[in-house]
């Protein structure tokens, strides 16, 4: 019997991208379209790649057109989660794709947001310690950030094996998409081609005290986090960079079984062999992790980075992931580790 | 019971790409993987977005290793598949994509690739007249060249409803993986990114012959053709704009009337809603097509342009639509017509 | 004594590309700069490119601050030159970057613009027959459509030497820019970047009639245009594949020496040597054309190509060009022909 | 009188940017261009942005052939440039943009380029504490490396005003003509349009001990530096994020006002206003730099971002600045602080 399901938030990308990734998802029937102010058009005229729906109508984000599914994906601006979720009823899976149930800080959310915290749901990152138990069955889930994403799963390993020093220090580089589809002056091509540059300098992306929450967990004690993030000029795809000094005894060798373990088993998490370093074209459209893992005994520093992109893995990959565990489904069902490079 | 598939130069881009497509047809099972130049080395390193095959290795290109597969697919250099495609038998289905087998005239072949005619294979573009039946139960399959893909399919119509001049004017952009892998200095990303310039222009494109070739099949008659390739700054992609003089009586609407009635049962080509245009970006990494016409009523001149994927409808994936036909498999099995998009 | 010039219209990408080359300018001195709707904010939040005018402020622009200017250049949007030309005097040079003054015919405005024809200046192509003389002394000029720069020049050689049949077909690559800086969610980095793909198809461009203008009156007799517009990843550059059918008895030969004449003494326009062909890059930032061309015998057509920097040749550096003529300057002050590449 | 400038390796990317600045350069006459395995060949067919210098043919390496010029620009492979300036006498202004003369410790270049070491030479960074003193009257430059260009000058005012603690963490993004213009298959635009990725992690790279030679000598200490750079999808620029953990009683406000003081006076470093970011795009072309800095109290670190074009500042326009510091030229004679953009 087919899962269906939903999507709030039908016409912009993270929306476009769950569409993408439902329609080849052999479980999932396709239910109710929506997007406030596109409703009334046809899909086809919004999302011109995604084919199959051309024809399909968009419709008003309302209890009515959303109700009768199994599952809804919101693709919504943050802070408008809440207000729909509370109409959904408990028993439907609820997966929301924007930042509101992310943190589990009200303070956090409050300093980074700047309005009231909403609550706290389950964290949609399966690889992380405990990740997946707290998934099964759930009703509810927070898709995280793309940038946490990333930066998580380079750095957590490296904080579990307590291998690093509690101050790391990450520079990122994304894709355009991550900026979302209103048309802002800077993101004009006319800007980006050619370019890259940084935003949200010096801790004030919102981005930070998740990563802060997930590498604290793993390290059990607070992890101070410098996170840069620039724009890099191509639509898809992050580049994490991640460094935290190391502590006292660590070597090339301990850091790298530290990082084996750690993704022995995940389906998604592909640790590079030796010698090899990610690249954001090898993940473009699938829900793999690139990982590589150094450490530089001079400057005494475990650098790992992690290349995803940020649609799939970093947005609605990472959701159907989640949905799969919570409906128990085979995780890697409809998800595919497979890029399309060049 | 699945169809076991060999690849013959799995190390390029074409070969990449029929292997993305080929992990993701239910049907198939993928066997040997040779490479010249490569043998010996692991595919991870050589297509790092292929994940599921990072630890195969690419073997010799030997009749020994090809054997015992029910398909091989030949991703060679031009003037290297009859040598490979005589070892096989005659009840291995054989895929060559390369040039090898497209033309029909053997004057063509020697004028344009100055060496000896090695014969002509059923031609893998079912969407052309009679193009299906050309395929079924071939055991071998010329797959047609990624410009002639994106011109016939765009002008066909045009000269299969005998509304245009036989003289075409055509002015191609192309992705730059269209000039395959081997490192050259004027392919450079610094030399490539941020600029147009067209090649092989004045009738000396190879291409030429193939597309005299199927709009004349297609008009029956002759049809005199000026191809002008450019060099787009993208990985992937064509977008062909083709332009024809019309004939007397022809009208914006018998042109749309022509179209609509040669696409409307085909699975993979998309005639756009009238306004919409193609873009290349809308079919990255999808095997369909978008196509829109136009009448210019004060130039006299029908104008149809098409948007394909080069590596997958322009080469790779229109390989596995025909292998399928011949095959008897469903035409669309393990093809998918949804863009990764943005 | 320096020449005072004003930009009215400072903000945008035609504006912002005027300043770049009046910096460079050794005559100019930059006066009043203006722009209404960021009147008050410093020029350095919005070209941060132009670092030597980092702190000077936007003007509004009305007739007090564009007064005591020798040159007032216009980069307004379309249909707003002629307000702000009438207020100027008849002895300020006005050189109107915007299409208002370009086509002789009013009908031809009326049709493709909806609006009453402004009237007729004289046009700022200096390499067309005539071109010169034409700008000597004036004191208003109308800069040419970035692409009718390209294609004129590409073609007007052939029907100045009547190789050419009336009937032209030009597909032209534009970068980004040519599109201006209004944020429009097709021309988001997202959407442009790794795409190709069409507008204005169908003879409905504006920049058609203009087409026509020119290349009728190098052919001595109307010609029919069929163009056809696209828009290519890259921030800057028109690539212009000019095709025409060859009249009765041209060879390549003569084709060759048409256009050695043409473009013999032309400070700015190269013709390429045989077998190199024109690319964008390398003309990027500079006021130079590259051309080429090319006879295709069996297509009996001409096929001739350019490559300008749409915001330079096709626009801003156009217009310094025909400033100089007009002041009496020495044609190429301050332009260089030298490309920013790779 | 004119200088005369002879360039040895001016088919490359250093080589030709150093000709395309020297061109523009008041006072220099270019000579004697060289290039060894394309010595004979015309230079218009190698660098066809060089317009005016598309007659010029290449000619051998020689002593002969560098005789009797003012300066002679060595863009030379590693390891090459001591035995050409070992050949021109010492009245000759020898600017290397090679590594060979970078480094003052044998010990560091022989770790990282494996081979004896050359020698050292006045340093071409004139911004650094006590640079421009060290180039004045010199007859011998190195110029310094691309990264430690844009590193150095976001950092030393941070170490100069003893704001930081020893141990730098640097994450840069580069252009790809920084790889240079051998032919590489991973260097394809294929491979890099759309793909962000790492290389020469871990402390391996070889401008690392540039950086930390430089920085030291601002700290007065020795510095440990991490130093990843990562490849980006476009030709040209420099994007370099450097933090280091802030000493105790560090302010957002004295940090401004360290960064305010170190460049009050320089000409081509621009400290940008309170919250505007550097961006690749505003300096393409120039010999300027962006540079900005924040102060993150929740992480307790400096991130000081610079914005550099690789090969203008970073390697020929710094490099020119040098030659006329040398030649007792005005410092910004020929060099320009407008970018091309957008």
């Amino acid at each position: 019997m087919a899962v269906r399901v939903a999507v709030a938030g039908a016409s912009g990308y993270a929306g476009g991208e769950a569409l993408r990734l439902l329609l080849a998802h052999p479980e999932v029937e396709i239910g109710a379209l929506t997007g406030n102010s596109n409703a009334g058009q046809k899909l086809g005229a919004l999302q011109p790649h995604l084919l199959p729906l051309a024809d399909r109508v968009l419709q008003e984000t309302s209890p009515d057109v959303l109700a009768g599914h199994d599952v809804v994906f919101l693709a919504l601006p943050h802070g408008q989660s809440a207000a729909v979720a509370e109409q959904l009823g408990p028993d439907v899976l609820v997966v929301d794709m924007g930042a509101d149930f992310r943190l589990r800080n009200p303070a956090d959310w409050e300093k980074f947001y700047g309005s009231p915290h909403a609550g706290t749901w389950p964290y949609g990152l399966p690889e992380l310690p405990g990740g997946r138990a707290a998934l099964e069955g759930s009703k509810r889930i927070a898709v995280p950030g793309c940038y946490p994403t990333a930066v998580s799963l380079a750095l957590f390993p490296a904080y579990a094996a307590a291998l690093a020093e509690p101050e790391a220090v990450i520079v990122a580089a994304s894709g355009t998409s991550g900026a979302g589809k209103a048309a802002k002056p800077h993101l004009l091509g006319s800007e980006v081609m050619g370019s890259m540059s940084p935003y949200g300098v010096g801790g004030v992306h919102r981005h930070t005290p998740e990563m802060i929450q997930n590498l604290g967990a793993a390290a059990g004690e607070p992890v101070s986090v410098s996170f840069t993030p620039t724009l890099a000029p191509m639509p898809r795809g992050i580049l994490a960079t991640c460094t935290a000094k190391a502590r006292a005894g660590v070597t090339a060798e301990s850091v790298r079984a530290a990082y084996e373990k750690a993704f022995a088993d995940e389906p998604f998490v592909h640790l590079l062999p030796e010698g090899q370093w990610p690249a954001t074209a090898s993940v473009y459209g699938s829900n793999a992790v690139q990982v590589q893992v150094a450490y530089d005994a001079a400057a005494q520093r475990i650098i790992a980075i992690s290349a995803i992109d940020n649609l799939t893995k970093g947005t609605a990959g990472g959701a159907l992931q989640s949905m799969n565990i919570a409906l128990g489904l085979p995780e890697e069902l409809g998800l595919s580790t497979i890029g399309v490079a060049p």
